[in-house]
């Protein structure tokens, strides 16, 4: 598919495709003759080429491109970094709710039940069952996953606030700077950490802001590991001073199995599966098509961060 | 709350209140004084009775009261049955589309591997999750809980087919007489039974009809147990006939510990609690209120079957 639509364009293929799309390929003397690179090019190595006009990334996030000096180099040269977000929203979206669902639901304790006792516990997990509507949900990062999926809660009839670096005013729910977050943690029945992973973001979520959660509030991670202290958000459940937690990403991936988290109560992990569904190769080939044929005609790009 | 906005009405207190709602309380001779009742009144004992006005069921089946002989006398009688489906419909839709987003999700399959082995299949689970955008939802009965699932399910913009008995050509999705839905089955991703029990729907999902699922079709029950054959649908379920089953409802309840369901692959089973949520009771008193209003003032009643 990908071939046949851009017949028009020397294909080179890198010698070194990396299995997960998360990890930066290893350099790749090929790049060199590239106008446009398709994949995870390796970053120090665009510092030092000077042909690429568009690099398109096969992820949502771009933390191994989100430094100042190749944000300058690629800006000095009008080399664009556009990335896959769009293809991720829709899953990433879903994969939010679905864990929103199954808490509220109490599903994965049904499980538990039927993995082991087999008892019928009907009337108590009746009274811990509890409905979305009207709860407070808070959206930390506010990109098009959290827009997505604040499509999908439309119809909950929940209060929904997002948490941005620089609100536009124009967004659709109620947006606040996310340096006022510690203000509204408080008043969350979910806290949802869409956060990319770079220099402000690192350790987020620490001990201190865990702390300002209820302790009937819900931790959702699937933005990425490294912006939650994870042994912070360990003892907490632990100690129950949160309902629960439901992480997509951690630190390290994948998490080693001695690790506490794994037998956290009330502590859910899916091992960063969010983006991931049937046909997902083909909607990065459709995605990076649609881009090509915007370059091509000169039009702006679609998920442009460079 | 029920006492205070009652003021005005004398209360008779059932001696033996069941301790389910899904139970028909025992002969209680209180119940000859009554013009109003509220709870499962003995169906048996209402054949006898000739002063009751109205009856306010605090479920929202009302298979124990689905007869011709009660029917008729109630009808008789000029006495109204109403039901407490509008308390129902909101929990029970989330509770379909948390199991739908499980499975779309495959989150009981990351629970299972964190409760065992503790390994990351990251790839694997990332190419069996799905979206549901697109795919085929038939909803197998068309009351209450469907109209709420074809709201919470906009967003998806999936295709969505009704059933029920008589279609009205007011419905706001395609509507199929049920008598054909042996047509229909092949084109569904998800089945969703939401069938109560009566004479006509017993043993309704037979081996046959559960044959014409696709194997890569998911199966859901929340209407009652007696429709579906559970030995057929174990029997597919272990030959890998259809891709997996989420049963809110089972016969008999509780479902015995060496029941073949427990086990069977890709099933998973809630102790009859999709219509349980914080505030149940609460929430089933405001909607008798405000019948008991509508009663007074000799409006239409809401939920009203008989």
């Amino acid at each position: 598919m990908l071939m046949a639509a851009t017949r028009n364009h020397r294909w080179l293929v890198a010698d070194d495709t990396s299995a997960s799309n998360l990890k930066s390929s290893s350099i790749d003397p090929k790049l060199e003759q590239a106008t446009i690179a398709f994949g995870q090019p390796n970053a120090e190595q665009l510092l030092s080429l000077r042909n690429l006009r568009w690099i398109h990334l096969t992820s949502a996030g771009y933390t191994a491109y989100d430094r100042e000096d190749l944000r300058s180099h690629l800006r000095s040269l009008e080399t664009r970094l556009t990335t896959s977000s769009a293809v991720y929203a829709e899953p990433c979206a879903q994969h939010v709710l679905g864990m929103m669902m199954a808490f509220a639901r109490q599903l994965p304790y049904a499980h538990q039940t039927q993995m082991t006792e087999r008892d019928w516990p009907a009337a108590k997990r009746r009274e811990e069952s509890f409905l979305l509507n009207g709860q407070t949900v808070l959206l930390c990062g506010y990109g098009e996953i959290a827009k997505r999926l604040v499509e999908l809660l439309a119809p909950f009839r929940m209060k929904l606030i997002g948490a941005r670096r620089n609100p536009t005013g124009k967004e659709s729910i109620p947006i606040i700077p996310i340096q006022q977050i510690d203000t509204y943690l408080p008043m969350a029945d979910h806290v949802i950490n869409l956060l990319p992973a770079n220099d402000s973001t690192v350790g987020f979520f620490d001990a201190l802001r865990l702390g300002r959660l209820r302790s009937d509030a819900y931790f959702y991670n699937i933005g990425r590991g490294a912006t939650v202290d994870q042994s912070a958000l360990s003892g907490h459940l632990y100690a129950g001073r949160i309902a629960g937690a439901y992480l997509d990403v951690m630190t390290p991936e994948p998490l080693p199995p001695n690790d506490f988290l794994w037998n956290a109560p009330n502590c859910f992990l899916t091992p960063h599966t969010a983006g991931g569904f049937r046909g997902e190769m083909i909607r990065l080939v459709e995605h990076f098509l649609e881009n090509l044929s915007r370059f091509a005609h000169e039009q702006p790009l679609r998920n442009q961060v460079i």
